[in-house]
């Protein structure tokens, strides 16, 4: 893709750059020396802020990226005979080439859905087999919020997934590699859909939302992973010059940039969705709540826009394809995308 | 620590910030979108440059950190069944809080040496029972370059290794986490000392050097590892922004940067080191090679010492102290450090 | 299930003792010294046995159980990125308490079926993603024979899972733990339905036809697992008194005594089977082609009826229990099984 | 070695085989069907005999392996973060191909010692950085009893180095697989020399000492790793038809029949070193305090008297050999050995 030299289009969030006040925040924090691997004031300040968004109980450990929160929040919490449910489209299950099987050990158990949201009722057939030994013994449930699907889980379905966890002895994990889309959504402070509806333990993502890199395990409650400090150097996920990691979170929450950002790429993809949805021969295949658009396109059509602007297929068999906006996304870039979409649809017609 | 607040000091080269010019580059890659997970022209450009130093054959992977760069490189050439063979004094055995048995599954089999140097002769003990099924068959033998004392390997001495290593079907890896230092005191291009010298494969550092974050994984010689594509994401190492590691690699070599860093870092530590030695009552116990100047200091002395400028005890039994110079150390930090020392020992007397 | 003091039932084949020609031939081979850890006569023998079974080049490795068996088989081809695609009903899937991710680090994944049978439609839905790195890398397929529903693969099958598995550069891999029952009812040699159907590593069982613990890890192709030696010391699989296994497999294969047990658990198998039919009210919910019966029996009759003989519970919810044969049931034991089983049915009638 | 089919030699305690009384005893427990995996009458009886001799908080769990016994043990008490310091001749460190890295993730530390017996001041160098996230965590102190240099800690030695261990959070393990040996040397029941001298689980052999397999896992403190039933199944060390392991400790510890074959083995091992003492120019290099002789003998010396008598070297390079007795050693064994190598010395001089 290397003929769209920069351009902006609609692959992923992560494709695009830096929000100035990260980089703004990056430049302030380059003074002088300051104690390596996080055992410095910004780091401080950072984790503090966490803990006003999530509450005065989390445990806030910086890694550098959403695999590895994921991976090593499990850690922290599992052993190796244990097993984690989760959906069958979940990142831990189709994007980490395996990590969380190779850093934990644990088993890693999916059921269908219809939207990449998981529920009790989904989830009871792997929720047996308790104290015997010959079983893999559940221990986590592992929702994405928002699902790689785009849609967004309610107060109340996380509350029910955390009752149900409970009530087996497991936890209850949040993927949040776009969690600020999904508090955008449901118009929320993070608080509310994660420490207070019952969330354990949450990986929390900001690079997806214009940040560089550096992502956060968050322990909600007290105790749950005494050692992760262990875990999280042994798991290669230390930084030496964590200042830089905690400068892009003190500019992530100054303003509520982070919800500047992730209003903006919710409503670029609402925009998008409802041009879309005029385009006779397009349809669209899931729900939008955040900053993801689904939709089947003709192949030949979709390979053709590709050259201009580039996004991924889903499924190869149906034609589906994702289209994802990011705190970048301008109108104008909707404008001419959807114009050549037209465009192609009719000359297919 | 917190007392002196950015001020600079000796604790480690880590502490120091990042350079200018690396920041630049960082800024100006900022744009638009780019293709994630490395698919980018930064990347290629970045690992053309590697390619020029290291030779055509050098493939090059960009991790995040130096654990992650010897710890995934290591697991790039060996199986489980295998061993390392390292100084007592390596960061693989004394500072990775155990990543590479963990990852690897491999043993690292240590030898004692004065200076953190290995040589052959003091490896013999740890390479038989290759084809012994009960025996961990040994696999690579793992210099670091500077090593851990602030020593330098010789290219010959490298050379002999290397022989070594593959004499006995071996693999020679070298942790080149301040590898510029090593290369402005050899005056020798990174050439030289690692691939035409028989090294296989290489950790390469920037970060002590003035990078932010991100090190390199190196295989020197063609064919060595060929599925490690996937040993860095399952390893949790996959920057998906990569851009902003390539970027800073791309400033690193221009101009030189990499070589004013660490030409500078080295000059300070010799400064350090001629002023340390007038002073009666200290001692400084290694050839200074580098950026790090090691020394017996009084535990009182120290102590006090490090109220005004932080750095590291290296052995409490010796009382002797790490002092590390960086690429911003300036000739007055040094003057002002050395005048507080001489008086806290006049004191003393 | 004290008080039934070594009362035979139909909770498990391995519930059964030793076949008496295999305690004769321990006791043969208990003369003397012999080299440890699988360099003697006996166990080259026995390995010369396997391969006049399954093929010149099957390469034979002795270790305790069978959940190693399939774990470091899996283990000897295949890295931690690989997935490997089986039943959710698979002895590897919900009786390993998570052995094979655990020690591999690959990702296990799974389809349901509805006889523990799976096929090559079922299996596309897992079969994509080669060469992303994110996405682990398909690697093996493993099928179960018979199937923990006691269930049979036929020929063309399993021949048609090879092609599958070989066209997309994957493995066939058969967990043979019932192996003897298979070919028993496929009244076929080993080899028809192993090697020469495209399979290419096996899991040989024998402890659940007779034998006292040890299975057979069988590389049915040249060059498939060239260090495996390692992976099974490492593995803790190694025996150091590897006659005693050696020598139960002489029996085992002398006069057929594998075929003689395998013909007599399947044909009580199939006399129980028929019995239960004729009772009204119990029905059964797989065909019958092995040593398991599996059959809906009302809760309060199966609870009574096991406190005579012991059995399991297979599916709390739909009060389904499985009945296993083996070598040494005797027509009087279905019998007063039966008899007892029908006068509970006819009390709650 | 085939050409000295099951002639008794000096080459190791594993190559003897299976005392009488043991096989009549497996062949008692062939009776019926038992419930598997260990939830049997025979077991039982089994771990209350262990509990008899070591203490009534005695947890025990039989696996197949001395080098499973010793892994699984320690991962029962680790985490992946933590280290283990042992001898350098240690049969974790030199004889398990690594299992123990593999499996638990920890790092082994080893001191050098003249006689397979570490004490606390050489372990000194590897104990620190506790509570240091960088730095692998010291948990446990591995002991062989007896060594592999066929020496004996004393009581005092082991109390020594519990009082260490347990100063600094640590735990102390020994390595039992010649246990039986040790304490007929000390002339002490087991409890005395482990439980009450403060070991905190200890690996119980039997194989070396007249067994057909199968080793014990014994945590000898409370609640020491309460989740061990699913390491032993997730190591693949839990036994279908636990009966034949169990009722082999039935016997064994009948009548004291472990320590007339440890008795007999000391004994002959003692004769052994006596006659070798007498000939000129053969220097025994360790004191003889079990069933292992090691001595400097010619090295074409040594090579002609193997094709007799098989047995080990040691150290190639100084030419050190390794004799060791078994419980089915004889006075006419010994006596034909001398006979050959005192002819082949005269010969030679």
């Amino acid at each position: 893709m290397e003929s769209l030299n920069n351009k902006r289009g609609f692959a992923s969030d992560n494709n695009a750059g830096v929000h100035p006040e990260i980089l703004k925040e990056i430049i302030s924090a380059n003074e002088g020396h300051v104690v390596g691997y996080g055992d410095d004031r910004y780091t401080r300040k950072a984790q503090d802020l966490f803990r006003q968004h999530l509450g005065s109980d989390a445990e806030v450990y910086f890694v550098f990226t959403g695999t590895a929160a994921n991976t090593l929040g499990l850690t922290g919490v599992t052993r190796s005979w244990n097993s984690v449910i989760t959906a069958h489209t979940a990142h831990i299950q189709q994007d980490e080439c395996g990590a969380p099987e190779k850093y934990t050990g644990c088993k890693v158990l999916t059921v269908d859905t219809p939207d990449g949201k998981i529920s009790p009722s989904l989830l009871m057939r792997h929720v047996h087999g308790f104290g015997f030994e010959h079983h893999s013994q559940p221990k986590v449930i592992s929702i994405t919020q928002t699902t790689e699907m785009g849609t967004v889980y309610s107060v109340d379905e996380i509350k029910a997934l955390a009752a149900f966890a409970h009530d087996y002895g497991m936890l209850l994990h949040m993927d949040g590699a776009r969690i600020a889309n999904a508090a955008v959504y449901l118009n929320l402070p993070f608080r509310e859909f994660t420490t207070d509806a019952g969330v354990d333990f949450l990986s929390f993502g900001g690079t997806k939302n214009g940040m560089m890199y550096g992502e956060a395990v968050c322990f909600l409650k007290p105790e749950l992973s005494p050692d992760f400090k262990y875990i999280r150097k042994q798991g290669m996920q230390l930084s030496s010059k964590m200042r830089y990691i905690s400068a892009q979170y003190l500019a992530y929450f100054r303003d509520d940039l982070w919800k500047r950002n992730a209003s903006h790429a919710n409503a670029m993809a609402q925009i998008l969705a409802q041009k879309i949805k005029d385009i006779p021969g397009i349809r669209i295949t899931q729900q939008v709540q955040s900053n993801g658009v689904f939709a089947i396109i003709p192949h030949d059509v979709a390979e053709t826009l590709m050259k201009s602007y580039f996004f991924y297929s889903w499924d190869e068999l149906t034609s589906e394809y994702r289209l994802m906006t990011s705190w970048d996304t301008t109108a104008e870039d909707i404008e001419d995308f959807i114009r050549l979409l037209r465009e192609l649809m009719l000359k297919r017609a």
